[in-house]
């Protein structure tokens, strides 16, 4: 696993001055790639102070839609201090940071940062494969956002340096491969009934995102699935 | 250890904001006692804005000397970026969490950050028993001194924490249940097509049993994937 391969994404920041402190919390910590996703306020001069010597990843941040930023991403990881009540398979941001270090150097990865209140939406949340949470004081869990990114990148830091041996993986599907898979499934199901487009049906089609998610979806598997699905369609119209 | 046992004590501090940010960042991970060692301005109206909800903190704060804040402690730390002529012991955040969690709930303990530009002198350095290095970026190691506290903080409380028993996922599927799953997709794959018994498929078979071994299914996940199976049957039968 090497430091590029990883990508920080704010979503919807509301306050430049936190895109900036980020963006100092990352370069501290040696990361660089760093994508703003529907940001209220950038380029903004309170970024710029904020960020210190880090101005640099600034002016290279990607400014662009949540989809975009995962695009081509193997791997994502929500942060959350709130528990919901869809739950994503949760990690420490150590335990976060041992899994991303076994990955290969090809593998890419997002940690993805919501709102400074109101955090990410469940439809964000069920775009990762796992959701990363500070432990934090029950009485009083608010990190600032740059804080918790600062976290998560020292994690990182620190297990990225530590491990000498890695797992290659270079067979994980793409979130978009992944996405395609989803409108598939979806499509399968409304052919066999098993879903209507009349009734929401959103819970049941989450929590089958949240398993497949989960799994880190290989290409090969992806695959058989998209196999799988095809011939339940063929099925239906001999 | 307790946490009440423990102080972070900040050495002349140039900017208020950074009192209060690392007010939050104490409260975050649990501490409450803040020392303020010849603060430049202080109590001031942005140091109370960057502490959101620690405030409490604020108000609480003892300003006072050098000597006076570490008057009462048996083990001091003090943090640096900065290799000095004079060097301490040197301990990693992790190592310096682990070696204050092992200690008597009646030892007091402060944790020493310096200036923001110049951190501590040597003559204050001197007054630490340990030193602890956070691992930066060699090419731009500075950390915001709000941010160094974060690290710290949360290196104490996860390892403080760490002999907490976890929480078992009682959610899970039965391994009997789970076998059932195959057994009905397996039905599925003959009636759909997708493998045929006169050839052996095993291999593709042991792919989704990988797969789905990997993600650990729980009750519900099982029972929409059972009751997908069961419309694709009566799918091909309508």
């Amino acid at each position: 696993m090497n430091f590029n391969a990883i990508r920080v994404v704010l979503v919807a920041t509301s306050h430049p001055g936190n895109i900036g402190a980020t963006a100092r919390a990352m370069k501290t910590m040696g990361f660089t790639n760093l994508y703003l996703v529907s940001p209220k306020i950038f380029p903004d001069k309170n970024a710029f102070v904020m960020a210190a010597g880090a101005c640099d990843l600034l002016n290279s941040a990607k400014v662009t839609s949540f989809d975009e930023a995962l695009k081509d991403c193997q791997l994502v990881f929500a942060t959350s201090a709130r528990e919901r009540w869809i739950s994503l398979p949760e990690l420490t941001p150590c335990d976060a940071a041992k899994l991303i270090s076994k990955q290969a150097d090809s593998t890419q990865i997002a940690i993805v940062f919501g709102r400074e209140h109101a955090g990410l939406t469940n439809d964000e949340l069920l775009r990762s494969n796992y959701q990363i949470i500070i432990p934090a004081n029950p009485d009083y869990s608010s990190l600032n956002l740059s804080q918790a990114v600062q976290i998560i990148t020292y994690e990182l830091r620190t297990k990225l340096l530590a491990s000498s041996v890695q797992v290659a993986n270079n067979n994980l599907a793409t979130v978009e491969a992944v996405e395609l898979f989803y409108k598939h499934l979806h499509q399968v199901m409304l052919e066999i009934g098993l879903v209507k487009l009349s009734r929401p049906t959103k819970a049941l089609f989450q929590r089958l995102r949240r398993l497949f998610n989960r799994t880190q979806l290989e290409r090969r598997e992806l695959s058989i699935l998209r196999g799988f699905l095809t011939k339940v369609q063929k099925y239906g119209k001999k």
